[in-house]
């Protein structure tokens, strides 16, 4: 059984994943939160006592660290004896992390792709840029790595894999749908660090369509669902990591994503994006400053983890599969809907930092347990599904398949 | 007579009034162009010998200067031999430029309004803030400036003086209107400076009603006109320099003024000014570079120089004036219109720049003769108005009365 945990990051979604972690501290042993902000840390180490989320009496530590420094990343796995490294920082340190995990046999996981912050929306499949470079690296240290373990990508992962193995003879197609029906209140957020968020939308739309690569540009294409719950919800056709892994991994012609905008969004990103305001790439000043665009629109904007408070709603996300079994076609949608005040009572979180950091947590809880101890590199759909689900379903997501009109838990 | 003349900036405006001067070099002797990129200003000398500008054979040369210098401005007025300053460098250098004048003994001018970089809107009126603590200075050295003799303000307030001293015995309210009905082509951009073009609108709206300042919001209230060539045209009530000065000098309850906007601007100066991207305020980014929003949503924004080659359409800017003559009511519009592709092909600006400039020149050229050379500070309502109103209607700007059904030139 791995022991002792590293969070790497402190934001809202590795605020998530210390106070699930504190809950189940009699599997993680000691819990270590690091990130380049040694208050942001503190913060979330006092949240966890604030809430009273140790399960039993146990560790849970703050630390400064730039997780760009391999030798500073390596020293702190040893120091802390930490077994397992949850990193739910920038997907920037993603590399440099693997590489110390790599170097000091401690399992590796991660909720994103990982990016070059002066590239946005390089070749696909994505993953084959940087991570499954490292394939055999990790194999031959017999290291696990899990790729992309948060909810989309990572439950939707899990997702498609057991409607491949259980559900279908042969899939057509998987449409996943990420809708967001809460509100922040403010004039406008983003859920997640706003560079990141508008990096996802500022390249080209890469989809997989009929075994092909597929090129729209963003908001180009909009299809509006009848969701649970969430009820009738615009989307648009989104570029997004699980894709690039699902469509390697799965035999299924056509994989898409497809993500909630309203038209207030879309209008500031319009206008943003239009301006070259979303730019990664440094513009001069008038006076001679060099800053590169994005990084002020992200200072201007609020701090995700500051809409938690006042978040409302909930959010629905999910597999829509289509194929055939017993040579009838089928049509099943797999789902979770989260609460965003649940969710923030519960952890101090939001809903979108619950959906992407529980799930890291659950696959870590399956590394200490072993089910999930791959000893090599894997993205989720790899690896089984089912044990995966039932444990989210028993630590805050839920699963739930509806079929015409059935709409039953999953069990 | 005074001669040679100093044009401070380098910018659209700086061009207009350089080929102007060199059209009139006979009055003007020779012409010293300054700006703290001295290769903007080079640019401007080439396109005068381009254009064939020069009158007659004589001097135009660049400069590199720092207008904030008081001392190196001083320098330059002195080593120049320039008896005429025409400021229409940054409104934030007014003060020093106006220093240097009063320490040389030369004539000074602008075309808006003094600003500090770190305040948006002060108290009414706006000339008392930095311009008018200077008159007994100004006055004691026997120098004349002439403050904001663009068109508006500068023309608008001639069309209200002329309007009070001989169309009117009493007047009840002016509103001055000013609409560009031009199209520049591009996805969205100023028509000059953006860092100044915001800042008249992110402040509060103060206009002068009933004798009383009053305060409204941007984009508050909006007046839809049908003026003459361009039509039906939405406007907004906008808080401006020339109501400043008007409410002060002459004897009218109300002015206002109004520009015109269209959605798409005010969707883009919606959107910006609400996510905090048009504040002077300097904000930190998550990488600790201190950086004011506003400096770089003006790097990303076009030159608004560069939009001057694709530029159609006109403007028409006027002073709407109502009251009574020989006991009935009146209603005159005075007004001009500006061709933004005629400007481009006389002079290589648009017609903002156009408008901007070449009254600036007219001033400058009645300072020469004697005939503005009022050895005080003035604002232009102060001055007889024919005199400038004929010239601008000889060098390219027009004048047109519109009363009821006729609509005639100035004359």
């Amino acid at each position: 059984m791995k022991k002792n945990v590293l969070v790497i990051g402190a934001g809202g979604v590795a605020q998530v994943v210390a106070h699930k972690c504190a809950q189940n501290n009699d599997v993680f042993g000691d819990i270590h939160i690091a990130s380049r902000t040694a208050e942001k840390c503190r913060q979330i180490v006092a949240s966890v006592h604030e809430k009273k989320s140790l399960k039993g009496p146990g560790v849970i530590e703050a630390h400064e660290l730039d997780a760009m420094d391999v030798e500073a990343t390596k020293a702190l796995i040893q120091k802390a004896g930490s077994r397992i490294v949850i990193n739910v920082g920038s997907p920037f340190v993603n590399m440099t992390v693997l590489s110390a995990c790599i170097a000091t046999g401690a399992a590796y996981l991660d909720t994103a792709i990982h990016e070059d912050p002066a590239k946005v929306c390089e070749s696909a499949p994505w993953y084959a840029n940087y991570e499954w470079k490292r394939r055999e690296e990790c194999a031959k240290a017999g290291v696990t790595a899990i790729l992309g373990a948060g909810f989309d990508p990572g439950v939707v992962n899990a997702y498609a894999r057991l409607a491949v193995d259980d559900y279908f003879d042969t899939v057509d197609s998987i449409d996943i749908i990420d809708i967001n029906a809460g509100s922040h209140g403010r004039y406008f957020a983003t859920n997640f660090d706003p560079e990141i968020n508008f990096r996802e939308f500022t390249g080209r739309v890469m989809t997989w369509q009929d075994r092909e690569w597929k090129i729209n540009k963003m908001f180009e294409v909009r299809k509006d669902w009848d969701l649970p719950v969430v009820g009738k919800s615009p989307s648009y056709l989104t570029g997004h990591d699980e894709i690039h892994s699902l469509s390697q991994h799965l035999d299924v012609p056509t994989i898409r994503f497809w993500m909630g905008f309203g038209d207030h969004y879309i209008n500031v990103f319009t206008v943003l994006n239009s301006l070259g305001l979303l730019s990664e790439q440094p513009v001069t000043t008038a006076e001679g400053l060099e800053v590169v665009p994005l990084k002020v629109v992200k200072a201007v904007l609020p701090d995700p983890s500051s809409l938690a408070p006042g978040y409302t709603g909930k959010t629905c996300i999910g597999d829509l599969v289509k194929g055939t079994k017993d040579g009838k076609s089928r049509e099943v949608f797999i789902y979770n809907v989260a609460d965003h005040k649940e969710a923030y009572e519960e952890v101090g979180s939001q809903g979108i930092s619950y959906t992407a950091g529980v799930p890291a947590v659950a696959a870590a809880m399956l590394i200490a347990s072993g089910e999930w101890d791959a000893k090599k590199m894997v993205n989720v759909e790899e690896l089984p599904p089912r044990p995966f689900l039932d444990l989210l379903g028993r630590i805050g997501l839920p699963t739930r398949v509806k079929e015409g009109e059935s709409d039953q838990p999953f069990a």
